[in-house]
């Protein structure tokens, strides 16, 4: 069904960058479930939402059935720790606001990175690898907000989604020239995440349309 | 791709319980898209939704696709039956409200021990099993209020979530020290309606996270 | 895994109802996010979302992974260029608000008739081959009314799923009865057109239940 010896390859990649990515998003997640007074099984389901949706719809989209946060532990663990360390803490992680948004970039950039690879793993061409791995960045945080009832943030935020889909991009780059998929990895994730830390810091975003 | 025996054996037990379960919380979606002024159309859709996406968003994760909702036809004739008498004797339904939310723990409690069956069925471990037995239970109340444009009730109502977890750690337990199925099936259902009625009629919830 | 001689002789004509359905849709999604003042790529999010969700969701539940939404390309470059257009043009776009009821009209009918077609070609029985193209009508005007944070229009709007599953319906009649595709298809999309142009026309509408 796919090339056993590429996705076996970059294993251990992706689960760890999911890993890290999977606590930061379902920090942000629970902090959201917290902020609408939900009681502590909703603070959880959310935080699982916020971590894993990216990635779930990922892996129905190109194929890996049952998708990986389901089928093994880790994703579901590090989710429920984070949960609760959420609605113990909160005060606490409410005040740290920028520390999240810092985290909060951490995780898109690995995810799009991560989302890139195991598309290519599994046979995607360039383009729809790009568009997954962004997918896989700003899914949990689409989920996340429309559970909330609001606007997705990853809509209006600034750069969120393009710098997702410019981490993608460099992964993707990287392997149609055959670049070591560790340099490219990295490379991407760094992109996306300087990218998005210097789009909140200075303001930058995209146009919108003119007003009639 | 599974073990056909142990799918074939659980078959007539996973379609009773989804039969019936269809067929409760078919009238919780009608009932709601009565509420939200839709037409007959409109409502037949939330029936549908509510009823079917639980068991839809299981049987994609676990890969067992087309997903039973749409290629069998009992669930759809069930859901548009439910749907057409919701419709038609509404004011009398509405009426009811405390004999629905006695329908709607027992759709819960069948849906969560059909979901963790059919998922243990197709070789699933017993954590996931557990957690996609809960999803299986919340899923359509889930969409069905994100669809009307509400934060999901199951996200916030009394032990919801976790009775549904419970009935299915009862099924999984059962796979796990070999009690038969039907045993285990009773039981986890019982369980989680108990837990549910309960939690209800007592008000029992969990915390909230505490105001800063 | 299906029928590829069926699948093979139907797909110049699903992917040219498609393409077309595409573009018509996209300019929906994109009129919707200029609407709720979202930045460029926000736009092209909405555009895509409206666009390709209904195929994605009908191809995930058929078993036709990857979807062609994300593995072709013209799906995605047909969904940027109307937003593009969209954002740019959008006063004119907007003063044309009645001839995008047409285009909406016409998307619909296309979608509904290659859903059904392709939901055929995979072996789909035929009660989820017309559930399935109504589906894929339908799909993607609620995930873009859901991501605006809005009750989905489809669940209101006159005679708008019931057109889709009139299409759907005579497609699905067409191939019990051995017609030929190009027929059935032809006659699908005229009449879930015209009997949703006469419906907005006419202020044709669904029975709504009475109040109590």
């Amino acid at each position: 069904m796919y090339p056993i010896t590429v996705e076996e390859a970059l294993k251990p990649l992706v689960q760890t960058l999911d890993a890290i990515g999977t606590f930061v998003f379902a920090l942000s997640g629970a902090a959201a479930g917290v902020r609408a007074r939900l009681d502590l099984f909703g603070v959880l389901v959310l935080s699982f939402a916020a971590a894993n949706s990216g990635g779930i719809l990922r892996d129905l989209l190109i194929g890996s059935v049952p998708p990986a946060s389901i089928r093994d532990w880790p994703y579901l663990t590090i989710s429920i720790l984070a949960g609760i360390a959420t609605f113990l803490f909160h005060p606490k992680v409410d005040r740290l606001r920028k520390p999240i948004l810092v985290f909060d970039a951490a995780g898109l950039s690995l995810f799009a990175v991560s989302g890139a690879q195991k598309s290519l793993a599994y046979g995607m061409d360039p383009a729809p690898a790009m568009l997954l791995g962004m997918l896989t960045g700003i899914g949990g945080g689409i989920v996340r907000d429309v559970l909330a009832n609001e606007i997705p943030l990853v809509l209006r935020a600034e750069l969120y989604a393009v710098a997702a889909l410019a981490g993608a991009a460099i992964v993707v780059a990287g392997e149609v020239t055959r670049t070591p998929p560790l340099v490219t990895s990295i490379a991407g994730a760094l992109a996306c995440f300087a990218l998005r830390m210097a789009a909140i810091r200075r303001g930058w975003s995209l146009p919108v349309a003119a007003a009639e």
